[in-house]
């Protein structure tokens, strides 16, 4: 006898994963793919951390750390808020988690009941919704667009006619790399305390903004928002599965507890590596003027090959670009695209239920010669199809 | 304004994590203190392959991998069963997780609805129930004893009044280390099947047991069962956060799915461990040769010095062992123990909330002349108090 699924364990796949998989097959085929479907670093940790690592582990039973990580992590995680935003954030409200997802699974079942209702711009990062869903609370889809560069306002949220008992931000965002204004972001934190919204500030991308934009930070702002970060982008440290909380003070105890039993601890090693990958500013700053050369490339290239209008890309290393004068099943558009030129790229379905299918999204993360590379193929096929 | 905390994020903390606070605070005070309360080994991976790990890893960027982990790892794992257990498991039903915590999350969130009922037997791992709590399935406590070694059979749950939509069994169990014998582990099998209940077997203290005891496997007898292991007990590797199911077909993609999004894939130097550790079968046996040391020395101390009746420790590395002709709370029977004779262990609450306070578990998974001396202190401070 076949046992039933649970309705909750009926999540969407990633439509990129498919584009991952198509280009892999093509290149088990021995045909060159540009990787501009991945959202991670093409770095990793220097090599003489590993070692260093290794060395010091060597011997040691590397067991279970506390809950929320070891001391030293969230004081040096604490340090870096003041030293990068002139913020005093206690270490005591810093919560290590495994990755930014665990840290989200953790927000979300210690602030929402089931039933509840969260607010997210779409286009947005489809893991949001879909934990949400797994979890019992309703997400409820914010369509933004270029009017509001692509993030919720004040005013966009007084239009919305819901109430809502949380609302997601992430700036910069993914897949449209915008950063919401200084002043815009107070307005949203000063709406959601006036309006009882518990406000989750997904921080992942801070550190990588260009053109002197700067990435405001809820942390030690906003007392009952809840901030996500991670190791893994930023401090390249994507495979190892780290990230950080920052808690209001009454929510440090239930998302203890929470811990403990869903995931014990965060990886031991990585927090080892997390501490020390601070240290690395030299090596973490080349890649952000890497990502910034490569952001060049697309945004002058893009538009020349053909492609329409694009969102404004503060940070992050993500260009969203409207397709709807070429294709009105960004889907389909992104299959031909890589079988007929190589250049991978995600159809923006995943981050739009509704509009995505006019959106592609280029990430930049890889390196400049295939930006360069893909732009010259984009450029002679796009006239041709 | 101050916001809401999720009821679902009041779960109760571990019992034995103040016993581990009291220790440490004591070892701060420059007293000795034996650990017989922490159930992880007090050995890690051998050094050289963590010289290996870091050799391979450096200059790579070690990004995400698919969700279900590398190909590599998994059709060890498959290996694996085939040669310790003689079962054909195929590499596509294994799914690698972030420790055994983490295929917990996703195996009850796929197979069980808001409002189900999942059996489990009391004593137990606290953590099953804490985790069906905050996903809204109801935990239904199985009250078992001496009678049937600590572990659910058939007659049990036919008299138990409940109708169960899954069951959650543990061989070698913890708290109490019993192993369900072949026999009976089919017969539990045959009575899930024929009720339409979703078995859960947590097998991740395979690898340990002793006298010649085997535990059964449920990966490629049943069908619609869950297999839940772990690299955090018979391989060591804790504090890497590595574990693996074996799912049934149909719940392949759905886990899939939620892993994307709750997880995106498991450490990925942890999943490269994991296929290396499986080579170092010399290390990993003594380390059971030294578990069993350990449980002939408390088997033979503990009564002696005037502990109670034991369960019969077949497997993992604990003794649970009544105390209720010396105390009617656990709890302060064992921050007593602690403060008067340096031997940390866990009181039974944590395991059972009904007849816990008439029990403790002492872990021997550290060094044998630890428990030496243990059973020294206890011989000499029992008589006395």
């Amino acid at each position: 006898m076949s046992l039933k699924i649970a309705r909750r364990g009926r999540i969407p796949p990633f439509i990129v994963m498919d584009v991952m998989q198509a280009a892999a097959q093509r290149e088990a085929a021995g045909e060159s793919v540009l990787h501009l479907e991945v959202g991670q670093p093409a770095t990793g940790v220097p090599a003489p951390l590993l070692a260093r690592l290794a060395e010091e582990g060597a011997g040691q039973a590397m067991g279970y750390t506390v809950a929320r990580g070891l001391p030293g992590l969230r004081r040096r995680i604490a340090r870096h808020y003041q030293e990068t935003q002139g913020v005093a954030v206690d270490p005591e409200r810093i919560f290590a988690t495994a990755g930014s997802s665990g840290g989200f699974v953790l927000a979300f079942l210690a602030a929402f009941e089931p039933g509840d209702k969260v607010g997210l711009a779409a286009p947005g990062y489809p893991a949001y919704r879909h934990i949400l869903t797994a979890l019992g609370v309703e997400p409820v889809a914010i369509p933004v667009g270029p009017e509001t560069r692509y993030q919720p306002t004040v005013e966009v949220l007084e239009n919305l006619g819901a109430r809502l008992d949380g609302l997601i931000v992430a700036s910069p965002a993914n897949p449209t790399g915008t950063v919401i204004p200084p002043a815009e972001f107070e307005a949203l934190i000063g709406w959601c305390e006036a309006n009882g919204v518990r406000l989750i500030s997904d921080e992942i991308y801070h550190g990588i903004t260009y053109d002197g934009v700067r990435a405001p930070t809820a942390a030690g702002r906003a007392d009952d928002a809840v901030v996500v970060n991670s190791f893994s982008k930023y401090f390249c440290m994507t495979g190892w599965r780290l990230g950080w909380l920052v808690l209001p003070e009454d929510m440090v105890r239930p998302v203890e507890c929470l811990a403990q039993n869903l995931f014990i601890s965060p990886p031991t090693l990585s927090q080892k590596a997390g501490e020390l990958i601070f240290e690395e500013t030299d090596y973490l700053e080349a890649n952000v003027k890497r990502y910034a050369a490569n952001r060049k490339v697309l945004l002058e290239g893009l538009p020349k090959a053909g492609f329409g209008a694009m969102a404004p890309a503060d940070g992050a290393f993500y260009i969203y670009t409207e397709v709807a004068h070429l294709t009105d099943d960004s889907v389909a558009f992104c299959q031909r695209m890589l079988a007929e030129t190589g250049v991978a790229a995600t159809p923006g379905l995943d981050f739009d239920g509704a509009r995505g299918h006019r959106f592609v999204r280029f990430s930049f993360a890889g390196q400049t010669a295939d930006m360069e590379q893909a732009v010259a193929r984009l450029t002679d096929w796009l006239p041709k199809r």
